[in-house]
């Protein structure tokens, strides 16, 4: 069975496991005010270049994404998120559970642009309509593409022409850091944004978020906030630990990345090669494949994959996810048999 | 440096460590839908011969009460409290963010008892008042103290008369099935109640609670509320993993708790012969000495403690909290240390 | 200055003020425990011809849909509504403010179909997405269409095979009940879902909506959940004492708006044999007028309006509201005026 | 049957009726755009003699209540209240119901002191309690007590020094106003806290309140929260024409009050003339007195009252209110009736 049906299907780096072990014989303090916390904030905040902002880790991308979207929000304000965004469609409520509703935007390909938002932002203008005060983007996005560095400005300039925060979800940063198309490096992030995260369990940790916030407005009690939406362990040292461990060694967060990238680019063109559609041009390590639905049927046979939605006409789209675990033989092996059915 | 001030101080267990690390080459599916989780419920419901209810892995104890108290609620219901429970005090407001108000009683010992319950629940008749539809303790308490059975199956029995559920907070209830106070086994606690959960990371392991759920109404969706609240691991397998290392012997999941049990035992009564004040009579790993502030100043000098409160004549209530790594030697040192300020 | 710019300009239909008047020198009970609620309940209840549903006097039409859509709902539920939804685009995110997220379809005229709702609904199975309970639709819509009975009962039959409820905002259901199109009676209101309202607003009443709740799931602690709304008027007698003045005269609460339905339609075909362009066809008491900006900056000078929206190519919606208090003069005046621009 | 029950018994002033009458030929704009409540406004600013701040019309004191304490917070905030206060014990959670916990602090009067607020808000120093932003009192109490003019600068300097909002529910400020005890006026009101309301239910008026905020935080959007919170009429005209009709004459807004404060004092004075025991001093409107059960009963025979509580030796509290439209003889009636108790 070749598996493709996510990047968090394994427990996790085999570096991690060994720091956890040495650590066996520590006594850490709780909730995040310990010494591997402390550390490991200081090689991301050296990495970013970037002193003045607050890192705090957080278990899973659900959590972070309430806590970026609720963080500094007053009850008559609203999110603005492309259609497609994670915290609309796949986080069962997550945002409106919190009292914010999530004013949403149209899009072809999951990204929001300066000119959509323009032309959004200026219909609230009645008391019948929320107070819109955070822009949501992810990127990499839901649909596996790509923002591009100069595209985030642009919308960042927006933001802050209008007093609107922007959040960007980077459950799959690294996807996006190493893809030929942000062209942006970590040294960006904090100077693009208000709030951002760089995920972890979709990057080879046992698990953890690293959540930057930049903006003054948003750090003010901004741990007050984890705790309550649960989003606080009390071994907060054990995410820490994932996190010096990337970030002991130059280069460490993007080092499965750029593997797992090399690997989807080698499917899509192999795919491309065989005759196949891609749904979305190739970006980053989601690549998504149109397919009738018996060849879906086929497919499952020997592939662990998911189905993401459905074309116009009715075909499946079929995500393929690659890690920094796929091996050239995982990419040649499934070419092969996807050539047969 | 004696090291008392949690429970949860340390990376886990090891032979935890060295599961993870057996998986290390794995591909699991996410969410819980893995065959770790899978193995995982059936040990417990094995452990607590029970096989009528759901089994979730919750990263930590504040999702746990969280989900505990909005499961199966309505807008208009709250949840009754003691007014030193974790829920009221220690969540900064986390019930409440879910829209629901929790409504307190004063107790002496941090437990509720039936005869308070039936004498504030009748005042719940008017319209300007909510509807109380689920009552929270947790046993142990926040004050150490330990429930018994039958008090715990009093309050069941009052709930069941009156429509409330009943939910246990269990961060530490291996310490409490290990109390000689409380008298129940892991067999009795999904008899005792409608919802609960056993703790891991207070016990020894590296991060995760069990909540089960007993109730049908509870069991019903309870997988999107998990998610919703930001609850719900993508590597759900990790902590799945923890529970099974430890359920997978005999009485694994109290192992470590009596240890500390034991510890617990011999520092209050050493510090009884010394002539020291307990604030509560010893029950349990957490142990509240009563404490003049000077004393406490020179305290810390060799022992990591928290101070948790005061007592009406203003003495500091000192919490020394035993894990299943105190030594002996600590104990004896500790106490040779106190005897000496 | 032609006035068409909503329903709700007047004080009230003037029965109401002698009623209040000759209320004067009575002491009565608050919250809805007095002899005129009573008296107002008993007389909708036999207007209906139905006796099992329970009655409450409602401040308003926002309050009344963020009880409508709140009552009988868990935290993992959601409201599902046509993009246009009045709870969507008009509440200022209130239902998102009690927690809840609105699940949207799109339309083209503002209604539902059972058919969109089956295919909508069944996507609605994975844990990251809602749990659907409730189905919310308006009659008249907000974009003055009306759907027919045969429309809604197909609904309500399919949210009874899945276990969701049908709320209908009533807001302008006297304008509803008097449209050619929906061929439903007071009496067939209770029995075509499960919790409706009366606006009183809307149709002549100094404020005030009848909530009738079916469903009793919905009528359990429904009086807490008003209060807590803020939805309880200390002096609910009031919004009574207008309800108990239209309901006591035979076909009383359809008066009026059958003389807005009747001025409506003459509007609209003075309007379409003046050779303008409709936007939905008429159907009540709300006629939608596409027009080129220009010209809308000229009826301006005339009639109060209200634009509504734009069609793609750019024309200006321009709603004209009739009421019980519009005369033939003014259709007849706004008619000449229009004919000049 | 004389009756005390409450302060909204009564359709309202007779002024306020023939106003709306002559009302009846106008068209109005909807939401609070109307000229009455422009007028409305500039006469309570006129009466305060102070500008700057914005007034909104509110239907009822709970919805006032959640507006006044919602507005300006964000997520990890929190509301002091006494335990005895209104959002605390007599509004069905509605303040949790937004997601806000009230921190509680026990008094013996139902009043708020700054050295209490001192001594509470020093514990809020961890990540665990929830971040204090607004301190809610109101005048009169729920017990019928008065704050003095410099109790209140008192909390209100302490606020400001520690960054919290005062917000003042004014449910019955008219009571407050007339009282000997308070030595305030309407113009020290808007100099004296962040944000209050001035009643006009429980003072002869139709229905609303009228709410002033005078922070610019709390300015800012608020017609979107009114809104959101289903607290904006539709014919806001309607409440704007009663405060319209009682601010056009000087002193308007106290005159019934003064009349219901000195029945009040009768009553009080003659309770204690027959030997009978007040619970709370006289300080305004509501009169408490003791009472053994049985003689409640024999009252309940004569007198519409309430009984609110209950002393420590078991003896109910019944609450006697008086309002603009008691007369000496009912007083002097209920004396004597008493008397024979």
């Amino acid at each position: 069975m070749y598996f493709f049906v996510n990047d968090y299907n394994d427990i996790c780096n085999p570096e991690i496991l060994e720091n956890l072990k040495n650590a066996l014989d520590e006594r850490n303090y709780g909730y995040g005010f310990d010494t591997h916390s402390e550390n490991a904030r200081k090689l991301i905040k050296k990495a970013m270049n970037y002193e003045d902002c607050d890192i705090y880790f957080i278990p899973g991308g659900t959590g972070a994404n309430i806590l970026g979207s609720a963080s500094g929000m007053r009850q008559e304000n609203s999110v603005i998120s492309a259609k497609t965004g994670h915290i609309e469609g796949h986080e069962t409520g997550a945002i409106e559970a919190t009292g914010l509703k999530i004013e949403t935007i149209k899009t072809e390909d999951g990204k929001l642009t300066r000119t959509m938002l323009e032309d959004f932002y200026k219909n609230f203008t009645t008391e019948y309509m929320t107070v819109p005060k955070k822009v949501y983007i992810s990127n990499t996005t839901e649909l596996g593409t790509v923002y591009t560095k100069e595209e985030i400005e642009d919308i960042y300039d927006f933001c802050k022409s209008n007093g609107l925060y922007l959040f960007i979800d980077g459950a799959r940063m690294a996807a996006a850091l190493v893809s030929e198309k942000f062209g942006a490096t970590l040294e960006d992030l904090p100077r693009m944004c208000d709030i951002f995260y760089l995920g972890g369990t979709k990057n080879g940790m046992l698990y953890g978020e690293a959540l930057v916030i930049v903006n003054d407005d948003l750090r003010r009690n901004f741990i007050n906030l984890q705790k309550q939406k649960g989003q606080m362990m009390a071994k907060s040292f054990v995410p820490a630990i994932n996190f010096e461990t990337v970030f002991s060694k130059e280069g460490g967060y993007l080092e499965g990345a750029r593997h797992a990238h090399e690997m989807a680019k080698k499917l899509a063109s192999g795919l491309e090669n065989l005759g196949e559609k891609l749904y979305q041009e190739f970006q980053s390590n989601q690549v998504f494949l149109e397919l009738e639905k018996d060849r879906t049927e086929k497919l499952k046979e020997f592939a662990a994959i998911e189905v993401n939605g459905h074309t116009e006409d009715g075909k499946d789209v079929v995500r393929f996810v690659t890690t920094y675990r796929t091996t050239e033989e995982d990419i040649d092996g499934v070419l092969e048999e996807i050539s047969k059915i």
